[in-house]
């Protein structure tokens, strides 16, 4: 059969394990060379295939790219760059056509979370409109968990394992300290719009009574008179307490805890996320000594402790996107679907686009526990084997060995395209 | 040999490898039950002796104590809980004869910092003019690195790793958004009066413009512009800035950057740490995007990433401690010597506790790069080798294994002591 080009881009937020899936799509298509000739990369994202900025993935060693698999955030560059609707962005849409054209890619995979699909799906249909012939995939990435009809998002696993497993090594702390000492541990998490990562906090208790004792969740109204109420009785009962909060918790009018509206002497915007404001709060209304943590980008790039499960599906949905491509699906995504939960099994299936873009999927109430303070043993079973498995990468000198890419560029063909 | 009692306690912050002492200790008086009858912990440390609050360690199973070596912060408690000098607190350290006395306790092993070794040498002075028989040794430990004589603190080598690998993880992150998204992440770590663990963060970069591009240590005045001009170079020269931060940054008055005496709109204190503070100086001065993150005790809990340097030495110096107190080595710390840099070589030797007591291990001015916003070769050479080697828990349904102890207490013979 004849062979054509593959385009593959990152998009978006990194994760631990987005360049797993990136393995995934260069091995399958290095596996397939009799139909795929050279891969290209898009320089930091979709902007690489706008400004014909490519990186000519077929001149990395089969050692670089497997080293990929153990290698956190995004090696070819992402970016946050969202396409508009094709009537506003049609020339961005038909340069895009263009440059595949220029280069015969015929094959476009677009690792990324809801917006990207969306992309990926109208590159699809214009590609077809134009009649130029264009096999378009979405492969699923976010840590945000919110995408629809997969059972979850690559990238979330890994980094609920980061944060339960900090939840519980960061517990055994204050429990140690907490006679003289710190009674309230706060740790801040992703999720500005769902409580998906602040819920596998909750993963590091096991018992009643374990911590954490409270995980605060932005999809339940924060009143500061009830969350300190159970802050008093945990440290009464255990001597301490260990809260997980979401980036995203909110008062009942939909204002971030965090975007208080205070300033400072300068009168600037008051700095500081969730935990402190959180914390001072516990310390205003109570006086407990604390102790608040920020984990920010920490959560999302921490490969050393990845998922193993989060990395095999990760890397597996780069695969099956090859294999869907080449079997002539178009506008699909490879979706996981949860055969069972304990033992955990999985596969991977085709997924439309079409029913992929512009969903997003939400906690449901009843993962959350009735008084909003922790999850129900649905949510548990649902998450318990997002974090099973352990793939520590190769270490050397003491740190994490990561991929090293010569990141080649492919000579332009076309004239010069302003963003 | 005639058998008596040893007691165990933990003293002040805990760390990843504090367990990892008391198993050494606790498996070295288990092999020697000829003269080592019984050991016992203190609850919370030093207070359990205050209070006659004894855990009978003898109790715990043989696989319970050894699951001690990895498993992170005080598994008996520990407290901060000085003891002042013997003039002011005499009845303190009487009491402490007291206890020792009833329960036929000949051995004292106290792991802590800077202030336990000082009070296990005031403990040793005041039994011996009491004439009481004890054998006090200190066993090592702090985050912080300012024991002197000893190469370094055990506790310290995890956390830098942990900040290393964090440091690495987190950079390849920004690296890859900051074509069109995050320009800056500042990572403040722990170590208010030494730089010891933000200079391992620069352990991350291993060459010539490799993050961390600042690191910003406790021992050099914090010059605003000087700062502001770095950061913009490094933004403009590799696309983007990380900075590591001590929680001790200062001004040249002294005061701290995260203690600037702003107040928020309810004329409280302003919270937050370093790292928001100086995040918001970057947007304000450069205009920068910026993440932060605050890893608290995160870092010094982070037994998943522990070095195994640091588990081998915490464990060999607890295990020490009971063969110098078996030798009759009164007032004692085992100490670790370097033996060579590359490849790393380490004994353990005791140290007089007397040269501990009271004196503080300070970064050389020759560790910070002359520009102050970095370590030099000689920094690299003395911590390169704290980090090395992997030595990871145990997992279980995705989480680390910790000890669990049954914590038996020991019955009270002495009358109630009021602290």
């Amino acid at each position: 059969m004849a062979q054509h080009n593959a385009f593959y881009a990152q998009s978006g937020g990194v994760t631990a394990v987005i360049n797993a899936s990136a393995c995934g799509v260069i091995e399958a298509c290095r596996r397939h060379d009799d139909r795929i000739g050279k891969v290209y990369a898009g320089h930091n994202g979709i902007i690489g295939a706008l400004t014909e900025d490519l990186i000519d993935v077929s001149q990395e060693s089969d050692e670089a790219i497997a080293a990929l698999r153990h290698t956190p955030a995004g090696a070819f560059g992402s970016c946050r760059y969202k396409l508009k609707d094709i009537e506003t962005h049609r020339t961005q849409y038909e340069r895009l056509i263009e440059v595949f054209r220029a280069h015969d890619i015929r094959y476009f995979f677009y690792n990324g979370g809801g917006d990207s699909a969306d992309t990926c799906l109208k590159v699809s249909q214009l590609s077809e409109k134009m009649g130029y012939p264009l096999t378009a995939i979405h492969v699923p990435k976010t840590v945000d968990n919110d995408l629809p009809i997969t059972d979850n998002s690559p990238g979330f696993g890994s980094v609920a394992k980061y944060i339960a497993t900090s939840t519980l090594e960061a517990s055994l702390d204050i429990a140690s300290m907490c006679a003289t000492s710190t009674k309230v541990f706060v740790l801040e998490v992703m999720g500005r719009h769902a409580g998906w990562i602040a819920a596998a906090g909750a993963l590091a208790g096991q018992g009643e009574g374990d911590p954490p004792h409270l995980v605060i969740f932005p999809e339940i109204d924060f009143d500061r008179a009830a969350v300190m109420a159970r802050v008093e009785e945990s440290v009464k009962k255990c001597g301490y307490c260990v809260i997980v909060v979401s980036e995203g918790a909110r008062y009942e009018d939909g204002t971030f805890l965090a975007d208080s509206g205070n300033t400072d002497a300068f009168g600037h915007r008051q700095l500081g996320g969730v935990a402190p404001t959180l914390a001072g709060m516990i310390k205003q209304d109570l006086g407990y000594k604390y102790h608040w943590a920020v984990a920010d980008y920490l959560q999302r790039a921490a490969r050393h402790l990845a998922s193993k499960t989060d990395v095999d599906q990760a890397y597996a949905v780069g695969e099956k996107a090859v294999e869907l491509a080449l079997d002539g699906q178009n506008a699909k995504m490879p979706a996981i679907k949860r055969i069972s939960d304990e033992p955990y099994a999985w596969t991977v299936e085709a997924a439309p686009l079409a029913d992929v873009a512009n969903r997003e999927k939400f906690m449901p109430r009843d993962f959350i526990r009735e008084d909003g303070f922790g999850i129900t043993e649905q949510c548990r079973r649902y998450l318990a084997p997002l974090i099973q498995g352990e793939d520590f990468p190769p270490f050397e000198n003491g740190l994490p060995k990561v991929a090293k890419l010569a990141k080649h560029r492919v000579e332009r063909k076309l004239p010069e395209f302003k963003l």
